[in-house]
């Protein structure tokens, strides 16, 4: 079997797996989120912000990937949200094997589904796009600190997204970043896509944010 | 055959291949410098400002790995240096024989080889790591923008690298970010690491960076 042969197949596997979950997800009532971006675009700050910020009536919970350490998952428990740690071992994305196995592992120590199951993926732009986890939509992040040219070089994310997050825009007045151009850049891609501009740091943005997770919750129960 | 088998005998031909090529750059007086980082650490800025600053002795040519597009490979095209594109239509990573072929491509052009051959990577922080290209050192970068914790969650690049350049030092008084963690934590993973802190818009810290590259063209020869 040939290699392409062997990717075709655990693709396919993956598909199956990932339909599965979203039958579960669905049954459970549980809206479910995959957060996409590079390393060190604003991932884990974003969901902190995010937990702190939602109203009390939407139960959230967290799965967290990473190839190695729980350090993020310690940063999501710091909130009192629940989550679960997946590392992955040097595997660069999740998998829908994976989500279902942790999913299964919060519902039974938190005696019920999320409202909103927030899913941060390992941090890579390129891996992670292809392997579909049974979550509702993808949302990229892109931080201006990286190039604006990002949705063009990795476009099969941009265009499996639903949503665009631009992270750490209170960086803007010492950046040489052009915002426009960027979103430009992700709608030339993907003409569908939200877009919003956040700061995990300053709250700027956040409320939209927030506000268009809710929704979403509140839409899907 | 299984996933592992297969991926197994790619890496063992990636290897075979690799060897070849590291004959190729000695036999033809190359020092090969592989940059591994996240999209958006500055990878292609950095070379920008490199081949800027080498000195007329130095005759440096590049190859710009990329997902898509060959907008990486154009800015390098405008400082004149020569230069390869690796559009790797969907691959997270360069590979020994995309280089390969790409040296071949570059030495007849310029009808010689270069003496420091700059190879850009994907932006991606996981699967380069696994692929030796031949090259005489990894160099991996990593922006203040992002997490101080890179190294622990991504060991393996960081294992494998001889260099940490770390990139974008003008942003630091804007951010949140302890330097002396970042180089603590990679130099966890290899206390061997050479740390270089940069910025290739300041031009901070260029000068020794550019030192080093010359010092080891030179003794390559």
């Amino acid at each position: 079997m040939s290699r392409i042969e062997v990717e075709q197949r655990v693709l396919a596997r993956n598909e199956a797996l990932a339909r599965r979950n979203r039958e579960r997800f669905r049954a459970a009532g549980s809206y479910v989120v995959n957060l996409i971006s590079s390393p060190g675009a604003g991932k884990t700050t974003l969901l902190v912000a995010t937990l702190q910020a939602l109203p009390d009536g939407i139960r959230a919970g967290v799965i967290e990937g990473d190839v190695q350490t729980d350090n993020d998952a310690r940063r999501i428990a710091a909130t009192g949200a629940p989550v679960e740690a997946i590392e992955t071992g040097g595997a660069c994305h999740l998998d829908a094997p994976m989500v279902g196995r942790a999913f299964q592992a919060l519902v039974e120590r938190e005696r019920g589904a999320p409202d909103l199951l927030l899913v941060e993926n390992v941090g890579n732009l390129v891996c992670p796009a292809s392997y579909d986890l049974g979550e509702d939509e993808k949302v990229a992040l892109v931080s201006v600190t990286e190039g604006e040219d990002k949705p063009v070089k990795y476009p099969a994310l941009f265009h499996h997204a639903a949503v665009l997050v631009v992270t750490k825009v209170d960086l803007l007045p010492h950046l040489e970043f052009d915002l426009d151009a960027l979103i430009r850049n992700a709608r030339a891609v993907n003409p569908a896509l939200e877009v919003f501009t956040v700061s995990a740091r300053t709250g700027e943005g956040m409320g939209a944010w927030i506000d268009y997770l809710v929704a979403r919750c509140r839409k899907g129960t």
